[in-house]
């Protein structure tokens, strides 16, 4: 299998490429409905803000990887875009989110219960995306894949349940195994394993074994998330697209955060937990609590478990996909771990 | 077939019996999930209030009407009990209610995020629970069920979207046919459409014609929703379990709004709109409300409307039932429209 290389464009490329096929096939799912102003406008609103497209883009090189035509996945990758965008929406509310994608999110532009109803609605246009394929898939595959994809929402909000109940119970015991388990639930199944599951199984014709490329997908889905939570501490807000610290301003028990609670002790830690119970308001708490990690070596902590787990997402992937033939595809996916943890 | 009579015990005696039967299944099947505290202990609250189980009641007699078990049609049955709660549970906070069956909602008692995670848990749990029934129910049949209920599903959250549009906008230009538009998405496909169609399915063992007792639920559900409307103007709120004139408060387009709008001229129209755009936060409003609808025959002329569907409804289900064996559940369907308009 060929070794991936930081150097390689491969990952940027073939997003572009996938990203373009999936979110033109996303935008006229959204647009084809009814003119039905406050809802289906609503609706194909963060759809046309753009994104990366990565869920979609990972279930079409799957499929390629497995010797299809990308675009023979585009009914699985438009339902997990759809569903996507309905679990963005809701989080928004959810964490009281100001901004997504570079502009204000759906509930500050258009008010909660409209958000809520739209959220709603982009579930339900997920599971209908995939039954409208009927004449393309084959039954045995559809009923999977629809299993997988009520699998990976459900998941999705069990894990928001674990989330936001830290939160409100302001959990403080946490280990990395619970938060491993959250990342699973919350983020792995729906990003990483309903994608690859999907385009496997739309080029192969039949349903898979249901353990089938779960261990890639969690290890190269808690990396990502890691990553996804150190850009939110450290990164670039313009290129991000979502409030800069917005994690810290919510209370959200990252590993950072779980970490430094194991570290700290005294009048330090009884300031962190108050700090995360009453929501970390002020840009002066905001500054402590990165010197406390930086004192503690919480961010260079997480950095090396994200390593960790691309590491073995590596490894997996190579036991799942290396016998294929070499493709591009292939390459992609080999590469998408280094990728994930060195985004920025 | 037997004719309706106000003196019948059927519908109360009916919807006890199989009330108890669902109930028990849809406790059964909220329980039945891993102990994840901060939302299946959510999950299972509004089901476990109670609730008179109309849809999933209508289900089990449809089936029953057909010469089934009542039992037989649970899965369906269950289903729709499921989505119905989401439903509620997201609507009592798009619409800021405060109480439900008597006590207060769920995001005043657990807060937003956590009341919309669990509204989503139940929506996909409504999809699970018709996907769980495979040894029961033949292939097909469960097929058109998943569409049956992904189209009440996709026709509620665009009749919320009309509603709340209408709200959001101050929408004073509307007529009965905007009304009986958005009832027929918001409230007759998945009260009365599905459950109708679901137990004839189940019975049959075949799937139905799209518009196969459309006509029916469309009547009955329209009737059921007027009465509902005219329920929390006029009603017991002990009996009713939410606030009395809830829907003045929160500005809805109610047929008596509707009416009245229609009727008043001048300054005592600017003062409705105006009293409609801002809410109407004070009991002198309302009464002052009350106290036009009254002059104007806004109540009455709602309760003509309930009789004149209610009775179109009648006819409907001679036609739709009328050849079926004489039965129980045959004489529940036929005292339905009757039903729906005189509880209280």
């Amino acid at each position: 299998m060929t070794t991936s290389s930081t150097e390689d464009d491969t990952v940027p490329r073939l997003l572009e490429e996938y990203g373009r096929l999936s979110q033109a096939a996303l935008v006229s799912y959204t647009r084809a409905r009814e003119p039905l102003r406050h809802l289906y406008r609503l609706v194909a609103d963060y759809p046309e803000r753009g994104g990366r497209m990565l869920r979609s883009s990972i279930c079409l090189a799957t499929a390629a990887a497995h010797g299809c035509e990308p675009r023979s996945a585009l009914a699985p990758a438009t339902a997990i875009e759809l569903l996507h965008n309905a679990f963005l929406i809701h989080d928004d509310i959810e964490d009281g989110s100001q901004t997504r994608r570079g502009s204000p999110t759906l509930h500050v532009a258009h008010g909660t219960p409209l958000a809520i109803n739209t959220g709603d609605a982009l579930c339900l246009l997920a599971m209908q995306a995939l039954s409208d394929c009927r004449d393309e898939i084959d039954l045995s595959v559809r009923e999977s894949l629809a299993d997988d994809l009520r699998r990976a929402a459900v998941e999705a909000v069990e894990g928001q349940a674990l989330e936001l109940g830290w939160r409100h119970d302001n959990a403080v015991h946490l280990t990395e195994a619970d938060y491993l388990h959250m990342v699973l639930k919350k983020t792995c199944w729906y990003t990483m394993i309903f994608p690859i599951r999907a385009g496997a199984q739309i080029a192969l014709g039949e349903p898979l074994a249901h353990d089938t490329f779960v261990a890639f997908g969690f290890l190269l889905g808690a990396a990502f998330q890691i990553q996804d939570d150190l850009l939110n501490l450290v990164g670039d807000e313009q290129r991000y697209g979502k409030e800069r610290n917005g994690d810290l301003l919510e209370g959200k028990r990252t590993l950072m955060i779980i970490h430094l609670l194991q570290r700290l002790s005294g009048k330090d830690r009884d300031r962190l937990v108050t700090l995360l119970g009453d929501g970390v308001r002020d840009t002066e708490s905001v500054g402590w609590i990165l010197e406390k990690m930086g004192e503690h070596g919480s961010i260079e902590y997480a950095r090396l478990m994200a390593h960790a787990l691309a590491g073995a997402a590596s490894r997996e992937c190579e036991r799942a996909f290396g016998a294929l033939p070499d493709s591009q595809a292939r390459h992609f996916l080999a590469c998408l771990p280094r990728w994930v943890i060195s985004r920025s």
